[in-house]
């Protein structure tokens, strides 16, 4: 593979995204749409690298009530196998006649237990029964305390609800070319403070014949507003300081062209800090187009509307 | 509508509020008093633009208790009619002997089990019954979960606490002219710390025949205190470098003139940031006014006595 | 009273405590010892100014154990009389044969609902007392929340946990004269990170005949540390730069100086940023005095150990 | 011992770690690979130095629910004796006979009132059985908000997650000689952001026939990334600015050396700072060794993968 083109070697490289200079033949992306990094772990144990409260906090939602009833099931079943290891006649009050009725009784007046309704209709006579049962209580009462600390957890942990635009563009822009892309609060009453952003971009350039990444910082109009109700348009200028300078479509695609983005702001619903990461490769990459506004007045002009719909809406610009 | 005063064209505009430069016969606010901003989203889903922790979390405190109760009283009739669906006959206990005081009763047993009470005069003895039961508890014990996260999320959230002057003034103010309004902290032991305001002006001008809205920052005479336990009049010189200089009253409503303040604070009952919008339109502008001091020292010299019903009070300035 | 010194009217004076230009005979000190303000406010309804959350949060251990054991029993009696109001016949298995031996009864039927407890011995029949339990089991559920919320918040809340010392001290040091304090941390395996200290100081001096209290910032020998892991001792440089310059305590008493100390640190147990403020008035001063060092060797010379109870210790200082 | 090198005593010291300068024989280290300090505190009470939500949310999770355990048990034997004093009487339902067994029954009963099971076969009926039971379960009940509290508290603690290299290397590097140590985020989808390093250095050095300790600080090759997501080599470069210039490993053993490291980022699973602390003495450091990489692509090329078994692979330097 060609590089097209070469970059001003004046230009001050870095490596703020944390990723080492990636010899070769590189060809996934390094960071996804999601923000979250390609890369893998070796070396460690799962344990040690696994975080349960991170997962928990993290998956989904369907994911989390699943885990939850699963949880609520196995550990009654547990006990069950418990109560009956110990015995029947060490519980009172059973009516059941045949086994899998009297499994399904005590598996019933386990989860009483656990969720320390406790009816009382079969209650613990026997030591054994009694040890179980005030062992299953306090497992119950524990396991509440954990689901009060995920849940409150989940709710409380605080996200940027950012939508990105699907594509960066590059087209001519106020007398210059610039690259751009949007992106917009979408939550109501969500106004991010402070936000500030910046792209760093990878580039494959040649290095005494052998293809080497490169990172350098882009410079943006502007990298920092007080308030975002709305949306915001990121502008970086292609100009003799910028390394896309001169680029053609063919040489972004040579240059494996991706664009990391990192926004920091504070957020005071949760009356914390928030980040978001994303990027955009050279797949996601436009020529000639350019965003259409996304807001309007509303009909009696006392209230801006945001319209989200048009977060994508480009149109062309003729050169 | 005319616009009766240029603005000096070398003073810098910005946009910090996030608004872009609304064209025309825009008659709203922006930012409404209470810091909210006058806007709404389209193009999205309700589900994916509604945040339910976060209604909950701002929500006035009546309705939050009036959405729990509803919440409990609809869970347990779900769960009541599950159980009149399995049939009365696997419930042990009910004295009822007709269908509404049978309903009544379930609905009642219904609650024990929610809330984890569970009295065991009523208990469940076939498995349907069981089975809801034991469902129904472990729903009692995650709204219980959820409780405790939304009204924890309730009390921690921190608040700025601060009262605003109803209007700004512009009056003489050692030898210029100066655009001044007030705050105050209104919470007892409440002391903000390291706070910072900011101050945008939005006005409506003349671009080549058409009404454009211009965004500038004004430049004030302090914009951070390392501590605020009392009050804080913010004051703005209308001197060369503002972009209300000359401007009378007719000016001001003719620009249409919106004001947008941004306070930033450390409150350390929260140990948290916290943060405040308000704005102040023309309206709420007067000429040739200034506050009154509002605050005076205790009979016997010890204390200093913040006097809040004078956060409004004005004395006329002779000009 | 005399004002002994004139204070370089070149210094800049400033009001970063956020005080106003107190006038006369001012008497009281403004920050008190613990870092409070002495201030009351007045003109705004106690409810608005009283915050329960943080006064739960702040209060000492006992006060706050002594409140919920009140509510809990006032609670309780106040649904014990719900259930008698409704009658006694609408609750099954209650044992008393007395009106005084059944309002125990009752009474501990109640604390048994709202704990959710549920023993079911006494256990309600009637709609009425079937009613009241349904509330009484919902606020005991809401009342454990809200529990749970405030001992977290209690439990979570950062503290600086510094120990000051007694007095201020000014004497020779390094060839100048300095004032000086110094405070430590107490709490074992507490350690203050990026620890930043600010130091103001207010005097009252002769303007025009009348007596004014001015703020000026005090330049410190060193005002910020990576990490508090021990003591640290303040110093500020009596040089020309300073207000005190060619004070004497005579002065000193006649200024009624105080200083006002603001320390911010991110503690790393809580995650979180800390502050503390404390004040020294004229009194807490002391004259040709230094402090003695409060750390040492461990016998074997492997830790050091920090001495809490030097805090106070001073040497005289032969000038 | 002798001192074989001088430090160009143009070089500025500091005290950022907030240790004294510490005459003479000192041997151990200030700060413990853990970031903990090697510090003792003295005249201060245990309760006062001591703090049992720091300790309950440090403590490893196996002595962690060691304490819940231990505690449960205590705290139903407090309440069994409690019951036993008050007599057998005032409890109905009990079956046992004799006392052995009516202890356990007892014991069982407590657990029951106090996770708020209450089956209810056994109920109190005398009043200081009824009382009792009514201070168990609001002790219940409160435990159980401690335990959430204290859970949730574990859960929420943010951590930085960071593994580092076990010793510091110092060899040629880029036509200088260098000091390097490395550390890398071991735990899955763990990215720091805006990571910061400071690096002190603490030297025993001869002052008029005295070993002293100095302290100074290490200028960084970087000492800063916006994004951690795998791992970061720290590059001290010992030139002319570099309190090691010209020092040999004999040098470095006679001046006690002594690196201290803290890293601070933000963490966005937790939206929160963290901080790290770690040290190397100069038995962690080795010459003329070099790190080798420690990441490499997959074999689709489409992830790039940390390998952190290499962590600790050193290659030698020939020089």
């Amino acid at each position: 593979m060609a590089f097209r083109k070469k970059i001003d070697p004046s230009l001050k490289t870095n490596n703020d995204t944390g990723f080492g200079s990636n010899p070769g033949s590189y060809g996934g992306r390094f960071i996804n749409k999601d923000g979250s990094f390609n890369l893998r772990r070796e070396g460690i144990s799962f344990l040690n690298r696994f975080s349960v409260y991170q997962r928990m906090l993290t998956m989904p939602r369907w994911k989390f009530i699943t885990v939850i009833i699963v949880f609520y099931f196995a550990i009654n079943l547990l006990f069950t196998i418990a109560y009956l290891i110990t015995g029947t006649t060490q519980l009172q009050g059973l009516l059941a006649t045949t086994p899998w009725a009297t499994f399904k009784e005590i598996f019933f007046f386990s989860t009483q237990t656990f969720t320390t309704v406790g009816y009382g209709r079969i209650n613990p006579v026997g030591d054994g029964a009694n040890f179980i049962a005030s062992i299953e209580a306090l497992s119950g009462f524990l396991s509440f305390a954990i689901a009060t600390g995920l849940i409150y957890g989940r709710f409380g942990k605080p996200r940027s609800y950012l939508a990105f635009s699907d594509y960066a563009l590059i087209s001519p822009y106020k007398n210059i070319t610039a690259l751009m892309f949007r992106f917009a609060t979408y939550k109501d009453n969500h106004t991010l403070t402070n936000v500030e952003i910046k792209v760093n971009i990878a580039l494959r350039v040649d290095e005494e014949g052998e293809p080497v990444y490169k990172f350098y910082d882009l410079t943006l109009e502007r990298n920092k507003v007080d308030s975002l109700p709305m949306n915001w348009t990121v502008v970086h200028a292609i100009d003799d300081k910028s390394p896309l300078m001169g680029f053609t479509m063919d040489d972004i695609i040579a240059a494996d062209v991706e664009l990391y983005v990192l926004i920091t702001a504070f957020d005071d619903v949760y009356s914390s800090p928030v980040l978001q990461r994303t990027s955009y490769t050279y797949q996601e990459m436009k020529f000639n187009a350019k965003f259409v506004p996304m807001y309007r007045e509303s009909e009696d002009g006392r209230t801006t509307v945001l319209e989200l719909h048009k977060l994508n809406d480009i149109a062309e610009v003729r050169v």
